[in-house]
């Protein structure tokens, strides 16, 4: 991530405060320049500006740990010409907010985006039984609306209450516990350099015939690399046939992952080396 | 699917005249006895209803050959009791309809799903620049809305037209061609009966540790047995943890398959068999 600039320009799905954002933060927590923050309204849009070089950097998810992959940005990365430069792992955790100096026994509304209601459905069924849920476009917005109005609470992460001015009534109010993030970072340049503790996401175009999968998981076998993911998606050119997301531990430049590739090649249609990153831990 | 009533209760996600209800049809087409069809509204639900024995079938989308598995769908299949009794595939085809006797000159929006409007995007831009597009809850909707009014067009499939009456004014509309949908019909009773060109779905729940999904497709490899599909999901209990949802040729009763099982049971933690079903063209 060498730049000679003290200013990067990172694309994320915005707007302001989304879990996006916060990954933003976590995934340049110890670069040095300074962010200019650049949201954007889908995982699309965050590839393409990007790619145009109106971004350095772009930060998207890419799975979740009860919800599964994030289809969308799978099949961005069929497409794009960016490499995977870093990976983040964001809690995703929902707070009850308010206005400063608010109190809950005037909130007439609790708001959030609907997903976010949804996974903390228990919790306001139990504590706030006989408040009006409403659901809007994002956290972030539901965040904007509790800081205009003291009846109104917000459900939404740090990173909104942070960026509204709010404060925590109660935290960690999501029903379900070990809810994290993977986002991924991507730039136009690819990373190189190995760190010692890398993974290496590819692309694999198989035969669709019997048994394509199984030999294309061989190589990994015999050289000892570990596979931490594998994800298929339909490939969109043949009906019915699928292209697979490998992460593996280990960087393109390590011995046994040259011989994996070097194998790999031999037995599948094509290869798309997404990049090789620093792992980050869950 | 043996069963003495001359009627049967089937399940599906609707509103009537969904391609889930045109997969109704195709499922039961050559079952001789009256369907009692009904709708409920999703996937859940689905499956409920027929657990609860008030259906005596349910039929669910599982796959989409541009969009890849219906993750609901998975979800809710490792936590059934049902099995999969069949499966079918559904063309998704798009059509403009309209009134009888309304003419394309008068009118003033064209109405779908979301979805549907999108899937169509390119054809809309070129044939009907000008029109309000008007996005509702589904394509059955749509239809409803112009069976009312013969200044709306709707997008729809052809099982929506029928049901409301309505003329393809133009039909197969859709950007992308070769674009299906794989339902699988569910019952409470597994259908045992071999028919010689089966397909067996199971869930197999692994290790999470190195070359764990290798060694389970080892077996599959060395009976000579073909995957067709291969699914990753989140373990619901165990953060970054998978199971892997297989599909692949052959019956459980068939020697090979019997084999597999064998082998698998000693390498993985859980086996949980779907069920053996004769297998559809596509």
């Amino acid at each position: 991530m060498q730049k000679t600039d003290d200013v990067i320009r990172v694309a994320f799905l915005g707007p302001p405060g989304t879990f996006s954002h916060a990954a933003v933060d976590r995934a340049f927590s110890e670069d040095g320049r300074t962010l200019d923050y650049h949201s954007v309204a889908s995982i699309d849009d965050v590839f393409l500006d990007v790619e145009a070089g109106q971004s350095d950097f772009g930060v998207v998810p890419v799975e979740n740990s009860t919800e599964g992959a994030v289809n969308t940005t799978l099949d961005c990365l069929i497409d794009t010409s960016l490499s995977i430069v870093g990976e983040v792992f964001i809690p995703i955790e929902h707070n009850l907010l308010l206005q400063p100096g608010a109190d809950m026994v005037d909130v007439r509304r609790i708001v959030s985006h609907k997903q976010s209601l949804g996974q903390c459905r228990l919790w306001l069924r139990s504590h706030y039984p006989d408040i009006e849920l409403l659901d809007v476009s994002s956290n972030a917005e539901a965040a904007r609306l509790a800081a205009e109005d003291p009846s109104t609470a917000a459900i939404a992460g740090l990173k909104a209450a942070e960026l509204y001015g709010l404060n925590v009534v109660v935290a960690g109010i999501q029903d379900r516990r070990n809810n994290t993030t993977r986002f991924l970072t991507l730039a136009r340049v690819r990373n190189t350099q190995p760190s010692g503790a890398d993974k290496t996401s590819i692309i694999v175009y198989a035969e669709n015939k019997p048994g394509s999968l199984f030999r294309l998981l061989e190589p990994f076998d015999r050289f000892q690399v570990s596979l931490t993911r594998l994800e298929t998606r339909p490939a969109r050119d043949d009906m019915w046939s699928y292209v697979f997301f490998i992460d593996f531990e280990g960087h393109s430049d390590d011995a046994a992952v040259k011989q994996v590739f070097s194998q790999l090649t031999e037995r599948v249609v094509k290869i798309k080396n997404l990049g090789s990153y620093t792992r980050a831990s869950s």
